[in-house]
């Protein structure tokens, strides 16, 4: 009763600790969560709507093939509808791709840092992970194509980047496709797509129409604001919607993610509001961290990563202390970094507030 | 850009048609779907409650651990919590265990007819499939023990059986594990066994007590009406939780389906009720197939499946032409089969009203 052996060394997830034990333990009446990239204004009251409408429903099995979601998704990107894939969030996609895509031996390109969840499931395959450095914090592009050999098969681009929050524009991403051999799948992860102010996104639609190995990610779980409901989409040449459907568990998404997903997807007031908040706050954020000298990544999601100039893990604890939580993982290998998610105006304030205190408690790296 | 050789022969999910287009098409004002074993009364108003109470959490990622709701089904079952696992669905969990398991030429034994994603998940991984035939539409216990090998990895155990509805007993089971090899991994799904009455089930908790490779699958998408949530679990020794755990998504079930499971499992009356009406609408339609004359399996689920003594694609068409939808699938290799899902007093009624007609409407098999 031997589980495989490439899976023997992974790490199992750690619970976190329930909110109401946290706030009892530090003795807090208020907790900040800035730390999942959450929207701090929720999702659409039409979702809410949806759901609530939804409850005499939970009885009965979802529509396996979402319909009606998967019409009205093509039909906002102007794409088939055998262009689209539906996943318990961006993850069950990830997921699913590794499981149709890789056998052992194969090889897969990734940044190093950048979501976990590509090399996880590449390794639970099999897979051989080359990870490659950002550069100032960016996907390098150049040195990513020099990492492709012959048995790459899926090459992972997290555009916002997570943690990063950095973005690779769209002369770049399309400079890149061009280079990129027919046979590697570039996985264009845009969880984070819908806050973009830039001007200079990718047109990604445009690429997944010029090139068949190309297939982008998308989610309702940040602008959305439907985490807790798990869903997010892809959307690609039919051929690669094909292989992963192969693989996808007949009742994958909820009947409820569905109907919140369709009402929130159509109520384009709440999503351009969400981003509008988003981008004044990350202007706000940029300037005190200006005036406090801290540095910090250009940030093109909803959220910021900061250079706190001091181990990010006791800033972590000092924040906590004070009610907030923001994010720093020793696995990043930024040691002097935190990531903070865009809050509202009030919880932007309230963190920069507790920030201040907790640099004046931490002493600073010699 | 090859998808795995072993995916490429699986068949794609075909979307069903909505019921709306169904009811339309065939100029319908009310359809009966008896096809898919949920429960006809529904879910807890407790359940509909803890849904409605979660809506404004819609943005929030779930509790990637199910803290609250292991430490529930850890008590209820009176197991520790390093032996539940949750899955979206028991689906998941299935595919969990063949992504943690198998490696590409491991062997795995299960029955032919069953539920189908033991084999379409063991595929994916490039696993053998053993198929053992039923006996009498029940697990040839004998049967599967003879087929295993050094190279087997996972038995699966579907009891009651879908789509038969049988069971295998206390001793059978008992007996059956007292000789499996300890490097096979017995897994024991018992979507259906909270309707089980009759005092013969498996005392599957002491089975797990007692044996380090049983895992126990259950499911809120029967009996506790939680279809649409997608949530099930799986109990077993510590070790093999651990290993599922590895390959789990950190976020892989929804903070409304953590809450509804959570309400639904406190409410004992609502399922004894549901139990109860379940055993009666199994005498009535087993009355009403013996007046009719036709034979079926012994019925250990929420679901009958009658030999019809004619093309079972056929009577299908023709109860749906009358508004009763019910399974018949080419794939069980059982022509005159159908298998019925035992609804509420007023459906189960409606469908044997439909049948009757359907009988004659269709003629027997020559």
């Amino acid at each position: 009763m031997q589980p495989k052996k490439n899976i023997v060394h992974l790490p199992v997830y750690k619970p976190g600790k329930p909110m109401e034990e946290v706030k009892r333990e530090l003795g807090l009446s208020e907790v900040i969560k800035l730390a999942s990239n959450e929207n701090p204004f929720g999702c659409s009251p039409k979702a809410k709507e949806a759901i609530i409408a939804h409850v005499d429903q939970a009885s009965i099995y979802p529509d396996g093939g979402a319909v009606e979601l998967t019409a009205a998704v093509a039909e906002y990107f102007k794409v088939q509808t055998n262009q689209v894939i539906f996943g318990a969030g961006s993850d069950e996609i990830i997921l699913m791709l590794a499981r149709a895509y890789f056998e052992p031996g194969d090889e897969t390109i990734m940044a190093t840092t950048t979501f976990p969840q590509y090399k996880h499931n590449a390794e639970i395959e099999g897979a051989i992970c080359i990870e490659v450095p950002l550069k100032d914090g960016t996907h390098d592009l150049e040195a990513m194509l020099g990492a492709i050999t012959e048995r790459t098969k899926i090459l992972w681009l997290c555009n916002p980047n997570n943690p990063t929050g950095t973005m690779n524009t769209d002369q770049e991403v399309s400079d890149f496709l061009k280079k990129v051999p027919a046979h590697v799948l570039v996985v264009l992860d845009e969880a984070y797509a819908e806050y973009n102010v830039s001007g200079l996104y990718p047109d990604s639609i445009g690429l997944v129409n010029q090139y068949k190995n190309v297939i982008i990610l998308r989610t309702f779980s940040k602008i959305y604001g439907l985490a807790s409901l798990r869903i997010g989409y892809g959307i690609a040449h039919a051929d690669v919607i094909r292989s992963v459907n192969q693989v996808r568990e007949p009742f994958n998404t909820t009947g409820f993610a569905q109907k919140a997903a369709l009402a929130a997807l159509k109520d384009e007031q709440f999503i351009n509001d969400c981003r509008e908040a988003n981008a004044k706050g990350i202007v706000y954020l940029s300037a005190q961290f200006d005036r406090m000298k801290l540095s910090y990544y250009p940030a093109h999601g909803n959220f910021m990563m900061v250079d706190v100039q001091r181990p990010g893990g006791q800033v972590y604890d000092s924040l906590l202390r004070k009610g907030l939580i923001v994010r720093h993982d020793p696995g990043w290998k930024l040691p002097t970094m935190i990531r903070v998610t865009v809050g509202s105006q009030d919880q932007n304030e309230k963190f920069i507030g507790a920030l201040e205190h907790a640099l004046n408690e931490v002493a600073v790296e010699a």
